[in-house]
């Protein structure tokens, strides 16, 4: 197995129009969650890919596990919870403003996933673990997992990749910030945004925030930076890497995933820094041009095709 | 005003067809609550209702709200909370079988639900306090506000109506039948459907039930006896009371609340025990022509024009 | 009560698709009336209002009803007729222009309103009256109506609010505007359209316009000029007040209602004319934000945020 | 042309969902009238139609035109209304009880429809000339075109057929009475229902209606009797016939108009009376099987292998 | 008759959502055809157009000929293929990108169109026969039977019009090339949009084009040149004439076929060679404007009133 | 992996209404597939198993990957074909009689599926090789496969289950019959439907039936009768099995498929014959009660439920 990911995945409602919730009659059921959309990405780059959770037993449960399944990712170490239920998501749309979300996620049973739901011979296999902030933002049964996993992936030499994807909905700066610091010491590759990066350092300057991570100890640093692309480094080099201009986009959401799939996905096909970063930023870009989370994540060929049909720049 | 309720009144989403949730694609936002319901069949029936909760500070109590105040029943005393999520069901159709209903109703804000929520005031100046065994069982603090509403009713000489309505999912025979039988004591009016009184009695005569009921404090004794109609007794007559046959029914859910509430408008309204349970049946019923819990509740005149046209026996 | 405001709410109904109507196969039902969406913007900007009209009795007349009153607005005074229907609108929309109207309310219920449905106390009893253009074009019996509440209005000293709505699909400019400046002189504060205050006295500056209605006997003038907000005035002063800047809208229909309620609340609240102008300006700019008349007019919280959030200047 | 006939077709609204219609959501656009559904049927017989009307100068005129022309209805002679609008209906469907039915007719373009829109020598040319009650309900100026077209078809030679199609909602029996008697007076063929016929003639035995209505100079009568059949006569001969028993139906809209274009295809094709009461049966029952006014409607290949597949057995 | 035209027209589904189609849950029927919206636009701008071609005698191709029809268009000469199914079209959107096509109509019944299903005598009777290459591309029996109506309406001293239409789904250059070429040297009036052209010819000047064009035999050379219009000529002059800028459009399907109705109700009416190409680019851009691909093809009066609204300007 | 099987499976869509396709807007997409079905529904019951098949390399052949795939198939030997379209199906519903299907898969890419697109070992390390007369009427290319399938299958030792599945739509009896006959002389286990059977065999005898099977070389015979239930027999014995009693179904079908994978189930499981017929029966019987071909397929604890509850008997 090429990578290894686990967190919450949640159904999410859309409401059939925009507005407040209260006038929408109608919604649409699919699923929501930055671990699996990585790990459906990463399948469809042509890696084997396997993402865990704790879901509830019951139909919303088995609605994630088959979607997720569908897609070709391996499911096969998900935990069903006889007595939890399953997150729910419930999206209220505007035109002119970011979409506000209602969480149903509280006590939901990926918050009860625990040390206990890892599997030691699974992580130890793949190449990568990737880890996520919203995971160590659920409870701290869930957080201990998180450390319990990177325990058993430094001592199998399995490369991590951490995503702090921090969540204000799910915990305060001043309670995240001691921990990200603190994963953000243990890991191979973190891939922060750089309002993130902000956050956590108190700086905003991409390669002052690189050298930190990379004196922490990371061996790899890719730091978002919207629609200009990003920064990569590592011991070795820096460097900016321009993003795609899209002129219509349908939905942002999925980007970030994306360009951590397509990162992973250079890092794995051996790539160089820079190519990787180009493959994060396509693929990044493409979660953008198709509504949903990951129905726009391309195949190696169509992400092969967009990288050489738009026009990029090296600065 | 006539009457006032309260309890739990949650977003109820319907798939748009039957079968496992997991292939449900859309899904139908309306409300259910049993105590609103018996509101807005009383209202539409001609009474001055009020019903009271504590709803989510969200988009999804503002709906409910908004809902039931558009039926014509007064919300002045709803609270909203700023902490919890109202909460919501799924529901889950066959057409061989029941429903299943998946709850989100874990901590809501209803279960919060509290003593200081109560205005003594608007419950002195009812003339009915209705109750339902289901505000017993979302959580300490609800049942709290029960007893200390049931206090205030009595203190101000308020008539004080019960529907036990157990609910298995929210809690056990054994917790239930304690509280179920000690609110019973307090009451003057009470709705137990026949298996419930079974349950809390052991015993399955109607009359004996009734007796019981009568010795233990309660003036007013109406049995459900599903299509078979009801038993109603005081303390100084009992009698059968045949049900409406109905052909083609589209959703028995709301048939009874809608007995409750026809029960409660022929006291209301003077009508004597067997006028009243006549219209108890007949509001039942016609709750079961409409799909939805509360679209097919009748006014007045619908109500007599059925119970004119509907042949009916007494035994 | 703050406000009470009277006039004809239709049924409409929207097509699921642009373009002729012909081909359109499926439509939503929702309402659409001016003075019914004054009156939901001023209760949700935390006013007691009162809306009165004649609806059929019959379904759509129940619906309307409901909704209305779910929004919070006092309905107790609306008449149902029992030998008109209720007045339905449909809509054709076009991307690329203006949508067409296609009314079906000639001998609706409500252009049988007439003096015998207005209560004297209710209007005596508010401290505004409000009423538009669109009451005095249904009929004669209808403007009959509006004649005699401004009569009571003016009789119990409550202020008069006048928005002239002119529609050239109910009458000709001949007709309309002998009427319109007739009632012009008769209230206490006018709010016209540019383009509206144009056909009326036949000059187009803002400046001169004020004082014209002022020399007529209004006390405060509120002139809306579309994208570029307003010029307000009374005796004292005049000025104008820019408009916010809205990059993406979904819908300008409530644009107009929304200047109204907002420019009524400031002065319920006893803003200055200014602040009153502004508050106009961003109740109506708001309500283009969502689509449907009424989902996006905001609570008193929600435009405070806008108003501190958008950037305006004044000249 | 075989046949030719006339009368108002309306743009029919049907709810989603079952129950009141004020909480129905949305609508789908159909076509609804009694004379253009039996042009349709006969065109699907294999017969040359021709239906006229005068619809509203609107989308919704336009779509009537359409869907009867698609359906092979020649509708060259429907004469579009400059002034007043197409009209509609509305359904409201209940699972235990016939639908309510909402008309917005009154002064719709087809109730202004008269002897100027009449073309002589389109009735000429015609075979029979099929009218019904409906059409002498619309209007003075209706009910005038139908007179005037029976005139001309009897000074052409041009078979009448007729049938009354008595609406409650559009006159009172008194209104209907005389009218209908006077009507059936001049026709050739009249196809009553049997209550139909004893309300005109206060009698129910349909061998006695038969004698009555050839005594007042009919020379074919057809009595429709529900799931019974028919009853049909003429001067010679007079016989029941068996109705098609039909278990499970979609819906009964269109079953008479489909029993008249079912016994005017017999006669046109020369068959006995009984043959065409037994197609006019087929026809009807055929009507039921499928969901809409029209869409039923067999071709005679169908209607064929419908009559010999299914038992029916002479009295 | 004014014009006749034939080909394939197929039921086109039109996914509820964009993105890849793997996603699309609902689709709805609509139809597709290059000829029929030739034929439907024709008939809009007020004349009488015949319209044939070989359908399935399935749902599908009853479909296809009651829109057709029911736009007016004569249909009398489909005929229906007891074998073959009807042609389907399914069509996969994206915001960024045009949509993907999905064709089944290999070996569908149109393309088993050939000469014996050709009317000589409705060619005949014709002003003009207009023709495309998609016939020509279907299969070996329909190019026959084009080269036969060719051969039909020169005999009988028919205008032929020809839109080459290529379609890079159906053949490729290299098998288009001469025959497009063969059937340019047998037509009047030939509407190459300007990429067709270079394909054919080598060249990219429209005045050039316009003269080989002349050369091979046509008599006038209309050549389609996007959002610039297009450059019209005939023996005695050439010129480019300004298509309409439209800032907001639907849909560009149809555009193609509105420019040649526009182009050919131009030379029916005699209108000048450049009123003609203003007519066909005014067609054309209308049809953008509205989602669908004929839904948007104007009355005369309303393509008047949309020439006089819109600036445009001659070089 | 316990069973392996191959097949045709397509896309199908499912009209919104009841009625002739050509008045259907609406359509929803899902997935048919007899083998397929099969696949899933041991799957549900706990089994692995491997379905391949050659659909196109299009988004309609993707989709039923993922739909089988996020079912817990393997699918790792599907062959995306580059040339052909993956097949369809449209669905005619009616409310008194079965549905008409409309097919769009002559040349489909599974018609193309053949001996090269199986895989030796794949066949080989399962338990159970299903295979159904379906495959064998494709194409030539098809039906070699099948016969290659069992070839590898016999060498391997591997249990052939054949369905014989007969589909007139795709074959004659002529055609099939002595095809059929040949397939059955190689299986294991043979579970043809009462009509098929006497098809083949031209009596209608369970028990004669089974003998002849048996005689032939099948080691197991289960003859579905409907809702009779069945006879299963091996050399040893024979009896009758009775089927559930089913009073309101969705949905037949998909009964059959479940009837074999309970069959398969049974046997996988070492049950005995009647058990494995009960089984067969219930899981087939349960298929009915949900709309959809597979969503209605049990798990084996879902299956325990369903046949403890329901009464049945032996003969």
């Amino acid at each position: 197995m090429d990578v290894v990911t686990f967190g919450e995945t949640m159904v999410l409602f859309n409401p059939d129009s925009n507005g407040p919730l209260r006038y929408a009659h109608r919604f649409t059921k699919s699923i929501g969650g930055a671990e699996s959309n990585v790990a459906i990405a990463l399948t469809r780059l042509g890696h084997e890919v396997g993402w865990f959770s704790r879901v509830g037993n019951d139909e919303f449960g088995k609605y994630i596990k088959s979607v997720i399944r569908g897609e070709g990712v391996d499911v096969s170490r998900v935990v069903e919870d006889e007595e939890r239920n399953t997150g729910l998501i419930f999206k209220e749309r505007f035109m002119h403003t970011d979409p506000n979300i209602y969480y149903y996620r509280k006590n939901s049973a990926t918050s009860f996933l625990n040390v206990d739901d890892l599997d030691y011979d699974y992580i130890k296999q793949s190449k990568i673990l990737h880890i996520t902030g919203i995971t160590l933002a659920l409870s701290k049964l869930a957080r201990e997992a998180v450390y319990k996993a990177i325990e058993i992936a430094k001592k199998e030499k399995v490369l991590i990749s951490f995503d702090p994807n921090m969540r204000f909905k799910l915990w305060s700066k001043e309670e995240a910030k001691p921990i990200l610091l603190d994963i953000a010491k243990k890991v191979d590759i973190i891939l922060p945004g750089i309002s993130e990066a902000e956050m956590l350092l108190g700086i905003n300057n991409p390669k002052e925030i690189s050298n930190r991570f990379l004196d922490m100890g990371c061996n790899t640093v890719a730091i978002k930076l919207g629609k200009e692309g990003c920064y990569v480094s590592d011991k070795n080099s820096g460097e900016f890497c321009d993003g795609y201009v899209i002129d219509k986009f349908e939905d942002t959401v999925g980007a970030g995933d994306g360009f951590a799939a397509g990162f992973l996905s250079g890092i794995l096909k051996g790539l160089s820094l820079k190519e990787s970063a180009q493959m994060a930023n396509a693929v990044g870009a493409m979660a953008t041009l198709v509504r949903g989370d990951m129905e726009g994540f391309p195949t190696t060929s169509q992400v092969m095709e967009f990288m050489g049909k738009e026009k990029y720049v090296d600065r």
